[in-house]
């Protein structure tokens, strides 16, 4: 089928659920979602194989993502995302008010690219997809090519769940080459665009996104440099605790984490690298996802390696596909090398940026732009005043971390995963979490309408309307 | 002051005021108000030489600029807008979830480039700065070059107004040549921008927006053709009425509002034509805004004369810059004609799309994309199922008006002033009413923090709990 076809197929699809009740949504996500996981011990093994990731992650990843599903389903249930706002007509106000009535709408045909880190969570089935369903919209999904037997399988799944919940042919669909996934963010009927994967990928898509001749929402998730401050009291007190933590943060899912802390930097380094060129050198053998990424890795690594001032502190020497690496530099090489030094290195890479006071700690903070998160190590009474590192926290990250690591990502409702470009290229949407589904509607008010053209959420006496903002109320 | 200096000032007094209370930021808007209150017989009469706008309607326009202002203050009393959601640590969960608070916080120096329509609300003072200062952001003001001594008039009392009430040097300021504002677009501490205007305008910053290094969210509300349908029972009924109530939309500010209905879209047009042929003629005189809009509304009316089967209905005589002109076409004339008949023009020109049955009126309906508005005229109990009519105007549409003309726009809760591309560049927000202040704030959360560094709205006991979304409910 070519991509025109398939989604025009998705629109008329959309068509007929646009309308749709909540609980035939809610039916569809949740048939998706024990679909997949009765089918969970057959998709594990072809996902080991394709990505190297280990049976138990890939187990817990199937049920984050029927998790993920689930939680949509609840979000859909609650109904908040519909923003209903009623004001009533009022001949008494100056100019007089004419019945107004807001509800939200689904966007239409979103296109979702997954991405190669989390076959299913961030997959065919993944949050993306979730959100958009749960919104009402279709989906044509562009398969992640490292790992695409195991993408087809719950593809066909999905497909079938949703037929069996009621859905029309061609809700739900998959694109595999490389020019379709172009074709999809170009085509018109293309209502909207979800991407998680690399800052060089997603930049390409979102400024094709932006040049259509009617550009659309481009919801990239575009990745971090994550990084985490640690106090001098904190680094003298904690210094094996933290370096511990540091190191299983960044070795979690072998370094390819969005969320990953690629910088630590301390304010007094030298206890934490003594126990980190410990604990590195007999760090666990990893495996990469597939060996473009082990090339891409090294090489980034190796350029890092190279920044002036950049010095190993330990590799481990257990096999796998690459050495866990972590290096440190001063916090004055750190700020002379400038971009070069701040680069993202997807894999188990990382730098400890050795401050020489809590000032140099500042500028060092001062340096990062927008990243999915940040963090701070601390004592309890820690007496480095915070508060202004907290603040530029504040302005480059979506979500800062105290006192534990950042990878590890809670899918709930107060979870934000975005942040300042390139973390997100929309920073005012999460991608994970129940409102990830916001993303995929838009407003639409009703003026003076009778009451039997009116969606029955917005008729008079509707049960929708309880807990609605009604006369600004 | 170069560009670039006062975009940093702004930065600086974002940085002062952006974890300001809320009562002080109501004050400031207030303050603001009451101060261009105060001063509005100085501001109308330059105005009305600027704009060539009558009196009574700048007068007005100045209490709906200040409305604005005190309507983003209840928004911001409100607090809906920082989107408090709470998920305490469970321990019991799997995985374990850590505490997680989220609230929204401001984006930064915003960028508002104001229309040349509304020298008032939608100007210096209009409802982007109001949005913009609400949501605890600086602004840099591109003064439109239709009314640069007013707006400068504007800005004076705005600045006085806000340092009276206590905020920082910097926090507002104007720029007034077409390269400054464009090195606003540009500049890497401008975080966001909102724009009213024309498609050609709004789309030349959108990409420049989007050019940056790091993208920003640019807010542009861009026009609509604003198409108003008329079923067969209504044009035969009402036709005098419905004659009437277009004349009157489409020159109410000498058809110069982005909301003006531009296509009269009729199930059998023969009785309203004859009702306007007569209206129309005795029209009163028409002053547009300055001579650039004459000259450009004068062309685009040529140019929309000369679309195959297109005739004029009537023209007025009385005077004026430029006609009154409504002109009419068959459906199946104006479904050939394309994108060619599809024109905004900005001025006191309309068409009336002549349809020959209800299968006819669809199709002409289904050509039309992205619109601020769209409306519908039918009678109480009208024969014409208008359901898919209805469907397909909730995917072009931000507001749907039964039975009403579209200008003339309420500043509520309920608004939605925005719409697919063109009519926005994001579609997920208005412009228009206490939600606006919703595109300038984006949600972090904190992770595990101690009390002590949190926000106080989000430190346990707070009185905005009560009412914020806590453990999902």
């Amino acid at each position: 089928m070519t991509l025109d076809r398939q989604v025009r197929d998705a629109h008329a699809a959309w068509l007929q659920i646009r309308n749709w009740e909540s609980a035939k949504i809610v039916a569809l996500l949740e048939s998706i979602a024990e679909a997949l996981d009765s089918a969970k011990s057959e998709l594990v093994p072809v996902a080991m194989e394709e990505t190297n990731l280990p049976e138990a992650r890939l187990t817990g990843e199937v049920g984050r993502t029927t998790g993920q599903l689930r939680l949509m389903a609840r979000a859909v249930e609650d109904r908040t995302y519909l923003d209903i706002t009623i004001d009533y007509a009022d001949a008494s106000l100056t100019p007089p008010r004419p019945d107004l009535r807001l509800k939200t709408t689904s966007l239409g045909v979103v296109g979702v690219f997954g991405a190669s880190n989390f076959p299913f969570a961030f997959g065919v089935a993944g949050g993306d997809t979730a959100a958009a369903l749960a919104a009402g919209c279709a989906v044509v999904i562009k398969v992640n090519p490292g790992h695409p037997r195991v993408s087809r399988m719950v593809g066909e799944i999905m497909i079938a769940a949703a037929l069996k919940a009621g859905a029309p042919a061609g809700l739900i669909s998959l694109v595999e080459d490389f020019d379709s996934g172009l074709a999809l963010v170009e085509h018109p009927l293309t209502a909207a665009i979800a991407f998680t994967g690399s800052t060089h990928g997603g930049r390409a898509l979102f400024d094709v996104a932006n040049r259509r001749e009617n550009p659309i929402p481009f919801y990239g998730e575009l990745g971090g440099l994550n990084p985490v401050f640690v106090t001098r009291a904190a680094a003298s007190d904690k210094a094996k605790e933290t370096a511990e933590g540091f190191l299983g943060s960044i070795t979690m899912g072998a370094g390819q984490f969005c969320t990953k802390p690629g910088f630590l930097i301390v304010d007094g380094a030298s206890a934490i690298n003594t126990e980190l060129s410990t604990l590195v050198s007999v760090a666990p053998a990893q495996k990469l996802l597939n060996s473009n990424i082990v090339k891409s890795h090294d090489k980034n690594r190796d350029e890092i390696a190279q920044v002036p001032g950049m010095r190993l502190i330990a590799q481990n020497s257990d096999g796998g596909d690459t050495n866990v690496s972590v290096y440190t530099i001063s916090g004055k090489d750190f700020l002379a090398a400038g971009e070069s030094a701040r680069r993202e290195v997807f894999g188990p890479t990382a730098v400890v940026v050795d401050c020489s006071d809590s000032a140099e700690l500042l500028k060092v903070a001062e340096s990062f732009s927008g990243t999915l998160t940040s963090g701070i190590h601390a004592t309890e009474s820690d007496p480095m005043d915070l508060s202004l590192l907290i603040s530029h926290l504040e302005r480059i990250s979506g979500r800062i971390v105290w006192n534990q690591w950042p990878t590890g990502l809670a899918v709930t409702w107060a979870m934000h995963h975005g942040g300042p470009y390139p973390a997100s290229t929309n920073p005012l949407f999460t991608s994970v979490g129940a409102k990830a589904i916001l993303r995929f509607r838009r407003p639409v008010t009703y003026q003076n309408f009778p009451q039997r053209y009116l969606s029955p959420v917005l008729q008079d006496g509707s049960a929708e309307l309880n807990g609605a903002r009604i006369n600004g109320k």
